[in-house]
């Protein structure tokens, strides 16, 4: 079964979109929003694509490993982007990030 | 932490959307695709409805509880035509939704 | 074909879906992100239950009216914070968002 | 506005997700469900791509090339599959999907 031979990408994919959800949220209620504006941006974008790559591959599409080359260059930026930032949802963020973009890039 | 105080709930939600895309995906290559021409359509329904729902929690949504009501109907409906067949896939997809139809009924 | 019978609508929730993301994008770029920080959230809300209920309605899913009346309300809640703000974005989405919960509770 | 320059590529996305959610819902209704396996598979590939860059675009994603490289890749495989077919629900979608991926590919 596709989504078993895959289940510890699912399991990076969906700790990824779980930490940039979490870091979207959690920087809208920041002191200093303006400061944290391309984050959310990104927070957004890269959660929302780990999402559309875990049912990808949950649904065995054919096209599992195009989709996982743009999520790592995806995953790349957020957390590039969050690690510039001290707050501990971004560092923890930036970390899932940083793990997710290397397993998509094994998978593309 | 929204998405800590729903660990559980994110669990069965993941669980639900991964055992419908595989029902999904085994059922299109089943002898029989006709007679799974219902479970395919409510397989996906099921499965992109947890996804959202998943989403909406780790972004701590304003919106979770009335999510989880429409998803709690669409598990149900997902699982009371799994169980009609005897496929493992099936089996499995429906005890699935049956658990996740109670974790959304018990949130919303 | 339940996708034609719903044209106007599938009209309404694209122009809703649209406006709202070009808000969430455009909040971002303002000088003053802090007083947006809950016209994002609901931005990204709404743009993607609109998504969400466009593509079920595409696929003539058994769910469309109780989606419907969750998109309802998740188009209200977006418009009523948009309207607070004079941007002309916050202005034009708040229209749309207006005017989509209302081709919602009609499909309700 | 990102949104307003990709208007004729937003429309085109858009009518490829709906022609391929319409012939999606149709080819589970057909007598021979068995022989639209991979059509019904790649119908849901291609319109949940087209819905999820057609969103990327309307908030102005950085990865919006990238993501319309794939997109081309998966209405083509789509627009291929759907031609063999002789239902009129397919040879729509055919089209709308070859359309999709010249628009995708002048966009990547």
């Amino acid at each position: 079964m596709a989504h078993e031979q895959h289940q510890e990408l699912l399991k990076t994919l969906r700790e990824c979109m779980e930490a940039c959800n979490h870091c979207f949220d959690a920087c809208l209620k920041e002191e200093n929003v303006k400061m944290m504006a391309e984050c959310i941006r990104l927070d957004r974008e890269c959660a929302d694509m780990c999402g559309f790559l875990e049912a990808a591959i949950s649904r065995n599409s054919p096209f599992v490993r195009q989709l996982a080359q743009v999520c790592a260059d995806i995953c790349e930026a957020c957390g590039e982007e969050c690690r510039k930032h001290d707050h501990e949802h971004c560092q923890k963020c930036a970390e899932a990030c940083m793990k997710c973009a290397e397993a998509c890039r094994n998978a593309a």
